[in-house]
């Protein structure tokens, strides 16, 4: 069994980098704040006796020798980025965890026949750099190397002179390596668990997303002297689509979720009527069908929002995935962890994205979820008790020992 | 008559200061180009031999002796800063018509029998720090000084630091002074003279104005997995105030105007439901009566929308002035010059705030206006034709020379 307080005594440490007056995180992807941590996570890696090799696009990946170093490895792990107002669990609980693996059978004196990597993949998150699990989707092949670093944040920096900057612009091979199997665990970030009162979610299936960048022109003018008739107010646009793509949400409710998260206004004065106005739109949906529907309920909605209002409309899909199915053996290798360990859990749907979609393209894939506190992710109250730290742990160790020994 | 090219020319040297590349003006008040186009306002001033002062809150005046200065001065003026993409006109014609008319005296060798003086106005546009017209407001003795020093910029900075950093912070008397007129010229800022092919507006009234600022406060959480019913999202209940205000505007139209101008989203992450969401709401009506309905009306949607949703509200109205009805003796000496001019021209309502409108409160007052191209103001394109600048100065030397010598 893992060492429970030696886990979360990390995840309090690695939470200190860019801790919030709330208790949160803020750890933006390639900002000063990520290098500290992964600097933490290399050294702690290079103290567990691993060694440490960095792709083109920041990839760490920390390697423990298995009797037989010619098998394809198996893979163990998640993100360090955060949100703006993250939380101290989400992706560095299955980065830690993944360490906490490696701690273990070093305690044990345990050597696995395939080697085992803990991997920790660059910008998870999609908040500065657009889309989400963009390193992992290079890795994967989904993306052009190119692609990914040439992703830019609202100032204009891209991904790559970021990782430059950095210095995690590494040399390790992003393509063609052979391996045996990826696990990846995570908090739920939504409510059920802890509703239901389950410690570990067998995860099956992943839902599927669409990422959108709008951008709506009308004309600036003078709130006072100009008439409502001659208006041409972006921002009433870009609400009016705020309230459709919520009811569109609430038309596919209670498996669809519909979010507008970001929102630019131009040039944001009191008194002038708005000219142009860009937001995202964030589509999830588990079953494709749906999705595409969805996308084609919004298509309408903002055609028609432009011509009511006036404005023009610059529209693009930035990021689709497909619902994702983990691998049939993974997902049993997790169900047959949680069965020896006792934990009462079920079979679950991702509402996130994760990693391990993109993995699941090029090896067996599957995650183990815990609980979090209400629910709550992507805020700086998240919370995840260290008894549910512990048992997904516990169920990681016995998934990647079974594989990497089988 | 005053020189129109030698106005024109000063417009277009005035205009360098903040030059957007779109051919508008980004000169905030209290920014080193607000510095440095007060700079060259004054220079001009002292080549024109006038003698400035600066009061407490920046407020600039240069001062033309009359044959008897013990009579109190007739002020003319307007204000040097502008929106973020504002234009080349909105303000500064005011001031720069003011130096004209002083120029146009000095050529004529006349002399007035008061004192004139031309008045800068620090901070008329209220975008940088609301509310608008704050430095005439505490001139007339509306706000406190206090009040006005302590007004916030977004990053926190105040007007007294940053009137004292770009050395602005005078000493001359801000109250009690006895005043014989104020006159100012500006351009329409809307559609209605140039759409009846009028030169000059001279303006009646100045419609109310209440301004708000609202807070609303929900959960942030994770896009993905938090489902519709769970979801407490900030920027839904933004969005639909944003359409009641609109409809509040249509249903008391065509006087009334009904705008959000300005939407802070937090944290503004693509896949993060918005916490927060701050925005501000900007009324306007001739009629008190009619922007006190507006006002409930706006009071009960707030509160219906923040119930709908689950969210906390923060409701402030931060600014409120009634509708202003200028001097009669100011108007018909505005009128009178148009009349001698021989200018096509029409009373108006001032759908803008004004400087005028606190000077009003402590001095014969009035307005002259001239037409703007399409209306437009607010917007780095807006336009006013060399012809209608000149006409409006004539009109301003022939009613200010009327007061200074009556
Ligand atoms: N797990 C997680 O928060 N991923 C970010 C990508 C997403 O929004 O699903
Ligand atoms: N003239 C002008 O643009 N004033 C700013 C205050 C207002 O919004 O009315």
């Amino acid at each position: 069994a893992i060492n429970g307080s030696r886990l979360w005594d990390s995840l309090m440490e690695m939470a200190k980098i860019g801790a919030t007056p709330k208790g949160g995180v803020c750890r933006l992807a390639l900002t000063d704040l990520d290098k500290q941590s992964r600097d933490l996570f290399v050294r702690w890696c290079e103290d567990a006796g691993c060694t440490i090799t960095v792709d083109a696009i920041g990839n760490i990946f920390a390697r423990r020798p298995g009797r037989n170093n010619a098998l394809p490895p198996i893979l163990m792990g998640s993100h360090l980025d955060s949100q703006p107002t993250g939380g101290k669990f989400d992706g560095v609980y299955g980065v830690l965890a993944g360490l906490e693996v490696v701690r273990t059978l070093n305690d044990l004196n345990y050597q696995t026949e395939a080697p085992i990597e803990v991997v920790a993949w660059t910008n998870e998150e999609g908040s500065r750099f657009a889309p989400a699990m963009v390193a992992s989707g290079v890795f994967a092949g989904t993306f052009d190397l190119e692609y990914g670093l040439s992703r830019k944040d609202l100032d204009g920096k891209t991904m790559g002179e970021e990782l430059a900057r950095i210095g995690y612009a590494g040399d390790a091979p992003i393509r063609g390596r052979d391996l045996g199997a990826y696990f990846e665990a995570h908090i739920e970030q939504g409510p059920i668990l802890e509703a239901e009162d389950k410690t570990i979610g067998v995860v099956t299936d992943c839902q599927g997303q669409r990422w959108y960048e709008i951008t709506f022109t009308g004309q600036e003018a003078h709130a006072g002297p100009t008439p409502m008739s001659r208006r041409r107010d972006a921002l009433l646009g870009a609400a009016r689509v705020v309230e459709v793509v919520n009811r569109i949400g609430l038309e596919h409710a209670p498996l669809a979720c519909a979010t507008v998260g970001l929102m630019q206004i131009h040039p944001n004065s009191r008194n002038v009527i708005p000219g142009r106005v860009f937001f995202t739109v964030d589509f999830r949906h588990p079953d494709d069908a749906v999705l595409a529907e969805m996308d084609a309920k919004l298509r309408n909605a903002v055609t028609r929002v432009a011509q009511e209002v006036g404005l023009e409309t610059e529209f693009e899909q930035i990021w689709y995935y497909a619902p994702v199915k983990f691998d049939a053996g993974c997902v049993d290798a997790v169900r047959g962890a949680v069965a020896e360990l006792g934990y009462s859990n079920r079979d679950m749907v991702s509402g996130a994205g994760h990693d391990a979609c993109y993995l699941a393209r090029v090896t067996p894939t599957s995650m183990i979820f815990i609980p979090c506190v209400d629910g709550i992710s992507h805020n700086e109250i998240e919370h995840a008790h260290p008894e549910w730290c512990e048992a997904g742990c516990n169920v990681l160790l016995r998934a990647v020992v079974a594989k990497a020994d089988a």
